[in-house]
């Protein structure tokens, strides 16, 4: 079966606040994409090397920068000390490992969260770290792999759409939190589908692959879980705590993104206490199934081992046994069989076993 | 068996803020219906287009407008604009998938709650989605469906029964919820009836077809739940916060309608523990039945298991077995076995087995 | 089995804030009965009609109205008028379906508790709701049913006993809860010693009615939680609102009933558990005498399926078997026999089945 | 088995707020010690009646007054009377089945809480109430038995070891509570050593006494959690109230309290989550053994089934079975049984059953 | 198997505030090592006595005193005179089966945490407790063992590595945290390989050994939580306690801390249910291999027992039985045979059994 739980690398003799790639994707090319806009320009830029970034950052009113691949940690500090981003954050930044938090500072705002997809080859669950950093008009962008994930974001900014390009950085950091948490439910909506097919089953048809099945979903649902519990206290801190970075204009889409959120978290909680509660109902069934099965045996059993009993004493071969001797003997013993099996179905009859 | 858990409809690459109908439910028609009153005067109108209604809105001192049918969308957006409505909730209002919830704002509260129904058809709980979104002395309520629930209310204000017509609409506000969750009450006790009906057949004349029913009372439970909890939450919100809208004379209505929330949230809670418990006694009791069927069948063949040897041994062809040739050798034999059965019979006597 | 979960009436069309009398207990008579007293003086009179009530408000400097029977709505109706309460809680007092609570405001104090006790005819729990309206220097309790309950509250009165003459009405109101908490613990102690009871039958001699048992008391606590648990959140409220209608002298007072209902709420979650506990002893014991019963068939199969197999080949009619025509052929066979047995027995000795 | 549940007397008919012992220890006297100490003198005294107690009251600067024995109501309420404790806390001391609480005011902290001792003769564990009134220089304690378990604090006192004579009576207090505490972890190490060798014995040699020790142990600790729980709570609230009768000084001394009993706590329900696991374990293992049973009954009938069916057919008396006649029709059936044979054990060993 | 919850040893008449040894490592000596330290410099002493310590308090800017071995309690009351520590926290500093806490004050902050380690000789985790003590200038770090965990902060100090030759003490302290925090993790996360394969076991070849290693596990993860979870309470602390020795610039560092102990408490959980959720797999598993052998019991029982009988009938020794003079009577019986075979065959075919 797939291992669903990632492996942390061994992290264990690192200097606290020095970064250190933690994570298997090693992409050929990191890459640096810039989107500076405003509501009337807009212009995309890719950049060769990190060193090029610096001519871009006073240029555009609102800056997006997306990097994709962590492993060339050196870029990453390069990036923090650009834009002054905390040694122990660039650390969280490449350590794939992090659990989902959310810090909100005076004139920063990091968040990190996991991005959930199906990945369709290996038919398992995988997640993606996605790291942001929020300046006053930059928005800092860290993705563990090169993805399109962000791409309908993209063409709304390109094409105008909605009101991405008239607010702040705030506002499309927003609209990425978006997409990921979305992303959550549609998950969590075609998991429920697969546990609702299994609850038939259960009843109707189960076997040792239900079994499989109910066990294969609850670990899915454990490395779900891992993933947005925390993504939820996170989302819900961007609620209490104040910041100029969230105008009160902008407090309504937290809000929203945090009912998104919950109610996500609200699926996974409500499947794993299903499938808990499948798992009992197997259970009581395969009991079921077990008394089925001994009816059938103990059915047999009874009725049988009288009468054979009955043909065994005719076997013996004693020189007097006066039954032997009738003619109608063999007939007699017959009838008394016969009797014997229908007291004994009667007794089940009464016992109600068929 | 019947699917409780709504499918969700894809909504991921939707921009956040834009209305999208997420329901199943295509009225061929929507309806508009205005309700306009004060004291003394009521007037109901059914409008054709949306465009009419900016006339009726400043005609009456209270009016409650009610849209049935979300799918047209525009029709939503419309109103919206008409009275300044943000389009996050414009956007919860037609996505019937929306988690319940209150949001008190100085000048609005918008309430989005589950109205739960039996479809007798069907057989199955239903859900139908009511939004509420109350101004000052305008209240705009939109179903998925066109339907009578809020009929009793209409008569109240037609017939100037209770105090509907000389309170603001604040207090319609509460009349409307009061009937939604009253309705919550109604339910459990009707479900409530089932799960004591099956409590005794647990008991007495446990089958299979008794798991299958806690299973389906279990899912029904879930579904219910997973309505009635953020409903909970949603109306307890009513009484922390404070809003120009609710009046120290219209605080206690709120409350009152918390206790009855609480009262059909209680009620969800204590049926679940009570099928859990259902379960396992149900299961103890199938292992109970396991045991008396082993009993039977123990008792069978230890009974017969050692006379059927004896039997056989005199089956056999030895040319000289001294036994065989004694006149009474065979009754000596049957001497021999009665013995044997009535040992036994005493062994499961002493054993309390009958 | 009887029903121990109250069905609630059909309230559902029917107008907030209206009473409706929601009960099964239709007295002949409901009864009026005032006592006005002060330190000096103490006055008892049952009243005919409610409207002669009005002569007596005044009359004393404390009074305390019991009304027993609740179906007579106009009458309560008029109590209301009488003393200003508000329609919502005069429709609490005649609904016996209300959650127990407390509602303190500056004027007033409304409690609503259920009393338990124990039907003996019935041999079961029920419960009857006391509602008790709190004024500055009057107390209004109104009782489902006419009973007995607060006689000893009474006594006291009259007898002057204890400080209940001395104190204000507030203090009498804590008496009569303290009455009502008190029958709470002695009923959990009755039932302890119940469930303590079952605790050794269950190890040492369970049958199928321990199982009925457990499910019985299961249903008994559920009830009496059901009561218990919102009574406990009431009075636990005493503590944290200030009126002046509770004085510092009196706080004590309700803090000692707090701790009194506390123990009893203890109390209903320690047998609770017990009890779940109970139920999976019980299962695994059942599970244990299943283990013994197929450790005596498994003996009694083994030993005895090998030889009589030996029977059976010596039984057979072949023309040329050897060792039928030794004449010590059957005695050499019972030997085998006999050496089969003992090796079973050992080998069932070595796994030490018994 | 021994009851370890208190059986509480039947209060119900009792005035609140006048003190009625409720226990079941009748000394035969009641003992009043006084030590009235300062930093240079100490002074023993042994009271004959209680109305020398006046005398003494005012000639120390500290004084502790131990009383052993709560029957003697008229005694305590004398005590009572004497140093203004008011009647409900009266009743609270004699009434022993009260929950360990405490009561901080301005002049006076009142405690109750449960000494737990093993006793050796009946093999079980029982519990003493121990009350505390502490005043601003005078520590009443109160004991439902003579005991030696407060000797040790009055060696300290004799010997001025520690610094219990330097500071004042809530120290001393503090010393009293420390030495109950303390008592906890040790009953909870003793415990802890019984349920950790059951574990060893769960796994390796089940037996049926094994299903009635982790009852037993279960019992034990719901009767140890009844009283440490409240008392729990109870010593917590020392740090949140501020009382002038605890300065900063002794605070850190109650904080420690906290964490010792905290710690009993968390031990007491580690142990409960033990036994439930272990109970999980105990009722696997014995579905474990039905299966070996099981498998060895299987083996035995599906190997010796076959076989013994084939002599039967050998054994029949039909006039012409062709087999029968030929010479090695014996030894061939032999080698027809023992091939049958093979192949089952052949079946059984490719299914891994041994 | 192991013990894994350490035994405590009775500290029951100790006086509280007296420090006593409580552990089980007899050192042969204790050892007192010195690393005075600037930005510039850094010297490493180890101390003969205590005594000389007194000399190089005020010789640094910065000072780290590391003591091993906690038996020589004078030493430890010594350095508590030394820097004013009180004689409580002394107490805890000796009592090695404390529960990790965090007091911070004004001047200091007591830390007192559980290194965990895998003793790879015994193949059991074990625990060892670090205390801290943290002044302005001065940190010094108590262990029960001489050991080498801190070796690797010894490393960064002496290179100059990261910034810890650069901040102050708190952030040397936090260094210290940070390596006994990494190091759950790393503990988990071999732990939590070997339940992950231990869940494809559990489904594919579940064994005895299955069920003893799920226990093993259990006990394990016990013992771990009892040493993280009060460790997280401590951590958690610092972020809400403001004290002037931890600067705003030094608070990420502990927030930062905070998360990585929520992740290995997070880890604990999620395990705790894993394992919980297994040992229900593995249950039903062994239902369903019960359910199997049945099976094949069944199977085998109810196919032979009727052609058993038949060849018993014709066993009996009737002198007249028709069947038997028939010259094909032998083979119509086999006829017979074959058909009921075959129909039993056709009706498990039918019920899926094989």
């Amino acid at each position: 079966m797939a291992r669903f739980i990632t492996k942390q690398k061994n992290t264990k003799n690192v200097i606290p606040g020095s970064p250190v790639f933690v994570g298997n994707q090693k992409e050929e090319n990191t890459r640096i994409r810039l989107i500076g806009y405003d509501e009337n320009e807009l212009e995309e830029v890719e950049l060769e090397t990190i060193n090029e970034l610096e001519n871009y950052i006073s240029k555009y009113k609102r800056l997006w920068i997306n990097i994709d691949g962590l492993h060339d940690v050196e870029l990453v500090r390069k990036v923090g000390e650009l834009f002054g981003i905390h040694t122990l954050i660039l650390e969280d930044i490449v350590n794939t490992d992090q659990r989902p938090r959310v810090d909100i500072e005076e004139h920063y705002i990091f968040t990190s969260i996991k991005m959930m997809f199906l990945n369709k080859e290996k038919h398992q669950l995988e997640a993606e770290q996605i790291s942001m950093y929020l300046l006053k008009n930059v928005l800092i962008t860290f993705q563990e792999k090169q993805g399109d994930i962000f791409e309908s974001v993209r063409e709304r900014l390109r094409n105008k759409t909605g009101r991405v390009r008239n607010y702040n950085t705030t506002y499309l950091k927003y609209c990425l939190l978006d997409v990921i948490v979305d992303n959550y439910n549609f998950l969590m909506e075609t998991f429920g589908e697969k546990v609702e097919d299994l609850e038939d089953k259960i009843l109707l048809q189960p076997n040792k692959n239900t079994l499989q099945e109910i066990n294969k979903y609850k670990i899915e649902l454990n490395y779900f879980r891992k993933a947005i519990r925390p993504a939820r206290e996170a989302i819900n801190s961007f609620r209490a705590l104040k910041t100029e970075l969230i105008t009160k204009k902008e407090q309504p889409f937290f809000n929203d993104l945090n009912d998104l959120v919950q109610r996500s978290y609200d699926s996974v909680e409500n499947y794993k206490s299903m499938l808990s509660e499948q798992l009992t109902v197997y259970s009581t069934n395969v009991n079921n199934r077990l008394n089925d099965i001994m009816k059938i045996l103990t059915i047999f059993s009874v009725v049988f081992i009288p009468i054979t009993f009955i043909a065994g004493i005719y076997g013996t071969n004693f020189e007097y046994i006066p039954e032997l001797r009738y003619r109608s003997g063999y007939f007699v013993m017959w009838g008394v069989i016969l009797l014997t099996v229908l007291i004994m179905l009667g007794y089940f009859k009464y016992k109600k076993w068929f």
